[in-house]
């Protein structure tokens, strides 16, 4: 086999995680560990920083497994993220040149993008473009995203610990609403613009511990508010407390969203529009039609971040997923994403595998309908079991002082 | 001495924390040894369920040690709270009666109350009216709340839980925000209405790990918009990515909430004022004067019920402090609060102790002006290592399938 040796270079993009840094450590071992690798550079907020010639050197600012370790357990992106997009190579090369300038400088020959969505469609356009200009170049996508709306893999790395995350604090929110008698109706709204994963997750303490929200309503359903009163006013005969779980990108009928409808036409002090969030918009929903006690939770970014409650299936999982790509990349593949492919439920088992990045870039895989229960209020007990394996394990974080240590780079 | 012998009673007032459950322990272990006391019952909702007759007996639910240790790791109150104000007596007896009722019908001779300032003034109350009937019991109140607002004790059971969530929280929101290379500004509202203590806890990371807000208000100084601009935009000067924490309770110098302010005149489609809460009001300030991305996160119920990251410090000390409180009653004390004495700072000591009931109610303690900068916009190393010891040591909540283990018991 042709061996293709030289540097290699690692970027992270997109919306942190709490693994993201995780699969970085998986893509540095797998790097320290090969032959046809010498160094291996990371880049400062992804291709921004390769545009702009801003990157370190891995090997030398990561000392051993100590680091390694720290850096797993590390929230967010160490080397910093962008939300840059490349444009069409046909109509603006600048781009293009900047970066393969900086590939040919540090002989790069092995570029890995830690990203989601929009990450794979930079890494499909820089490995077509890569064969235009016959650049001998091995380019492989690593997924990341806490939404697991990535198409082509069981599920992706970094929704475990957001998923567990979701898990294990509305379990806490639901002890807390219990300890009263008067009606009340608890709403937190989680992270999902377009697919519900994150806010199905909140029904895995039910079918392990018997806590649960009343009611769960994802985007891939349509939202009704009549349908949502009825369902309140039959959860609150039942019991004084209810939780209601919402995904922040629930719409109507009309493709419009929940959030953004109470917002229209109010202004704030200052003349702009209220950005409430569906929570909120919910919320006052629920205060004037039915009246009882009503409180919104806003899980917000605190739900990608929380390397403290992380899953260790999942960290192990993206250390994995990274450390593979090496070997994949090392083997001759580019132009693909990692993926990972569940070949057993009970026992939970998976391997790593990689398709071509074209088929998952600029896709969105939803929540299928049959997770959903008929009456759009809430997931089968189907869809929580096949995320519980995800979240199974608990990681151990070095803690100074009470204070769990992260690892940092400065630029 | 003269040893009163009998049955005991406990119950949970005020606000949820995730070490009120912990204390609760600490009493039922304390009972359990005690051969003054024979049954300990539980009132479900506090005086809420005694005066309708509601309570179980706890030493027939709690099997044995695995049950404690499940009960210490569970957040909220176990056997409900509730938010009853006791009557002046001289006005109304018809609630005492019925409490002292039930106290006879169960031979009650021990009664404890775990709660903030408004159940110290209920266990205030009832001790008065005992002297009055000369009704031979002994009241304790046993503190609790995660504001450790409470005059005469060092710090409260529940706050050192509290503020361990929020300062590894704040830590891993800076990481999240640090990824971008764009200036915004994070800001973090944290509860508090009328003292800082938990806002303070933010401070932490900084001693131990360098992560820190750039900014924190206390509700214990003005809060002006021109200064907390210039703040910000001198610390935009230094980096990015800010951070500020914030308590709910700041007041500009007329005394009126800066929550509040932002939502006079402001109604939603129902007609209803805009509740944006403090973090929401100067998101929208900000945005306004300073037009970069701003967002805002409330931590809201989550930093009260957290268990799964609560202080191995504060919940230990939370058993103590219950189980301390039995010894206290059946020497002979009552109409006393339990409290904690800190006997030294370095190695952190402290023994527990009690005061006159009377001087603790209804008061609160504030965070001291020498433990905020003389500009009013961060706390002082000095005053978070006064919290530091409290946020010491992990717990080890039991798991199963990725999800903390509680325990509960059914009314």
């Amino acid at each position: 086999m042709y061996v293709l040796k030289g540097n290699a270079m690692v970027g992270q993009s997109g919306g942190p995680t709490a693994a993201i840094n995780a699969t970085l450590s998986g893509v540095i071992r797998g790097a320290f560990e090969s032959d046809a690798i010498f160094n291996i550079y990371g880049a400062f907020n992804g291709i921004q920083g390769m545009l702009e010639g801003r990157y370190c050197t891995l090997n030398e600012i990561i000392k051993g497994e100590e680091d390694l370790c720290l850096l797993e357990n590390t929230p967010a992106a160490v080397l910093g993220s962008c939300r840059v997009k490349l444009p069409d190579p046909e109509k603006s090369d600048t781009e293009y040149k900047k970066i393969f300038d900086l590939f040919r400088k540090l002989d790069i020959r092995y570029f890995f993008y830690i990203g989601g969505n929009d990450s794979m469609d930079t890494v499909a356009k820089l490995n077509a473009y890569a064969a235009v200009i016959k650049h001998d170049i091995r380019i492989i996508g690593v997924p990341k995203t806490i939404d697991n709306d990535l198409v082509g893999t069981d599920h992706t790395p970094g929704y475990g610990s957001a998923a567990k995350y979701i898990a294990v604090s509305i379990q806490e929110v639901i002890r807390d609403c219990a300890v009263y008698t008067v009606n009340a109706v608890t709403i937190v709204e989680i992270m999902g613009r377009d697919a519900g994963w994150l806010t199905a997750a909140s029904a895995l303490p039910r079918i392990i511990t018997g806590a649960a929200p009343d009611l769960i309503y994802l985007p891939e359903c349509t939202f009704d508010y009549e349908e949502f009163f009825t369902d309140i006013n039959a959860a609150l005969d039942k019991h004084p407390n209810v939780v209601i779980a919402v995904s922040e990108g629930i719409r109507f009928s009309d493709g419009s969203l929940v959030g953004a409808s109470e917002q229209s036409g109010k202004t704030d002090a200052f003349g702009h529009k209220y950005l409430s969030g569906t929570g909120k918009a919910l919320e006052l929903a629920v205060k004037n039609r039915i009246g009882c006690k009503v409180r919104s939770v806003e899980l917000n970014i605190l739900q990608r971040c929380a390397s403290h409650i992380a899953s260790k299936t999942d960290i192990a999982e993206s250390v994995r997923v990274g450390y593979e790509s090496i070997t994949a990349a090392v083997a001759g593949v580019s132009g693909q994403m990692m993926n990972i492919i569940r070949i057993s439920d009970n026992p939970y088992k998976v391997i790593t595998g990689h398709i071509d990045i074209n088929k998952t870039a600029n896709a969105i895989k939803k929540v299928p309908r049959h997770f959903i229960n008929d009456r759009g209020n809430n997931v089968t007990d189907e869809c929580a079991e096949y995320i519980l394996p995800l979240i199974e394990g608990e990681t151990n974080p070095m803690y100074r002082n009470g204070i769990p240590v992260h690892f940092t780079i400065e630029q």
